[in-house]
């Protein structure tokens, strides 16, 4: 017979978090989301507008803004691309560039699509600016002789807390760290950013190319791991994701568009500096070092909110998202 | 100064396998597809129709047809719910539901979204077949005694080939192993399916409802191993999951959609077997067990095709994809 479906509604039969009808076990075992909440203003670290990268797509078909919003790593990870990219974003390089490639499971990838000049018979690509840097593969990891350097670089894995090093899964992908609010993997001496739902890295040839950072792309699919220490990882989106993971697939060889005219034209690529005041998005990221963030993680890695029965007792790290949010205003 | 971009075309700055500019590396180190393609017919295995699950959303906005196809796991797993989907297909349950909830980086859920009842002021379901099992959380997983019981039910881990098992990262998710064809999880006396990117589940309300099978979702994003053990796993999605990934996102809490107008349509589920004759669709896995997947698993963990510099050294399971095809016709 069937339960009167009545005073549970849709969402009670969701397969996450618990609804109000939990209340008594929410306290006692909350969800990690609500684990975050409870975070002072103090655990909560600024995000520099200089670095966000906010690009914003032609509007959907029924005139709605899309605008993706990307945090760009700080150093020392990445620099070399990321200082590309902040000149490609100054010269509005990627202004009327499109979304070229959306591979299900898999990525997401834009950029200059290049110019079929009937008349020569090839294919033109836009200038880029000429003072971009070639940056080594080495690059593609951090490495340090001693693990005193490492904390100068902030990233300390033994000092995070010991309920974080214990959660986090060790692989042959690396173990699992944070660090200034980012998933790194760490290995031997070398610490590497790791490719997770919604990280952004440079397109690139075969080797010894690295890319510039002209041609990027982003997972949308199950974290490709095999990419880490291959290819830069330069950040992540923090907002409006779903604009570039709920776009057609691509019916081409690896999800590229075969027809053109299905490329969603980029308007405009800026830094958050560079918009105008007052348009600029304000963000911040729980820090990685807090005593929330701990016990987040922890909540992450062993689920005993009302929904869930059986604590995995770890989790990988892309399944431990770093919170990203807005700044709430005045 | 940038290189002339004329012969390198805009594949070349694809993430993933190589031209045909790079013939020799190519036969050297073969990308892991290129493996699966090596594979003689004996190592495929054909799929039963009636372990098909055959779903027909609305066309979509260009009219186009919209067909997504699921494979139903084999016994001893979740065969509960496998038996109530059977008889739920059999009895056209869900003619006329829809998509209710697509969630960004986490899943897709249909079923029967209910029908508001302006008189009664409630929300009424449609009615399920009255022999529907009530299937208890202990099926979540299989748990044996012994291995040999294990290798009864065709779970045999050190059967492997050594080097799957030398490529399968071992974590709290528990041990990756492969059975006849599907993923699973090993923990001691314990095997349990997992929850992959398109792996197939069944709603649930809180313990101890397991769900009937009525309600259905699939994973659209990184694999939420925190699940597995949690709820049933019934199958995978081995055919036109982008209808479903590709979906706009439910602006409701946990991606439902707020607005029952944003809903597709399903039009009908049906097992592969009780589709009209000559229509039902044909395919086969690669055999889990052969020594072309051995191989194919290796080269997933280990990518040493021209696009790659550093090979990880291990994967997680999910990151080793079955090949599943349709078989050609005559």
């Amino acid at each position: 017979m069937r339960k009167m479906a009545v005073t549970i509604s849709l969402a009670a039969l969701a397969v996450t978090t618990p609804l109000q009808a939990q209340e008594t076990q929410k306290t006692e075992f909350p969800s990690p989301n609500a684990i975050v909440d409870t975070a002072p203003a103090s655990e909560w670290v600024t995000i520099a507008p200089s670095d966000l990268l906010v690009m914003d797509l032609a509007p959907d078909a029924a005139g709605e803004p899309r605008r993706v919003i990307i945090q760009l790593m700080p150093a020392p990870f990445s620099q070399g691309w990321i200082g590309n990219i902040r000149k490609l974003a100054a010269a509005k390089f990627w202004d009327g560039t499109s979304i070229n490639r959306v591979q299900d499971n898999y990525v997401v990838q834009w950029g200059d699509a290049g110019y079929d000049n009937p008349e020569s018979g090839e294919t033109e690509q836009k200038a880029l600016p000429e003072d971009l840097e070639t940056v080594p593969e080495s690059e593609y990891a951090i490495g340090e002789s001693s693990k005193n350097d490492y904390c100068g670089y902030h990233v300390c894995p033994l000092n995070n807390s010991v309920r974080i090093n214990q959660v986090l899964t060790t692989s042959e992908y690396g173990t699992g760290s944070f660090s200034a609010g980012w998933p790194l993997a760490l290995q031997g001496n070398q610490a590497w950013p790791v490719h997770c739902y919604g990280a952004v890295g440079v397109g690139r040839n075969y080797s010894p190319d690295t890319g510039s950072g002209a041609e990027l792309y982003t997972v949308i699919g199950h974290a490709p791991r095999h990419l880490d220490r291959n290819i830069a990882v330069v950040g992540r989106i923090i907002e409006g994701i779903e604009h570039l993971s709920s776009l057609p697939r691509g019916k081409g060889q690896l999800g590229f568009y075969a027809d053109a005219s299905k490329r969603v034209p980029i308007t405009s690529i800026r830094l958050g500096g560079a918009l105008d005041e007052g348009t600029a998005p304000a963000f911040e990221y729980l820090d990685t070092n807090s005593e929330v963030f701990a016990k987040y993680a922890d909540a992450r890695a062993n689920r005993r909110d009302p929904f869930f029965i059986k604590p995995a007792g770890g989790a990988d790290i892309c399944n431990i998202p770093v919170p990203v949010r807005r700044v709430s205003g005045e």
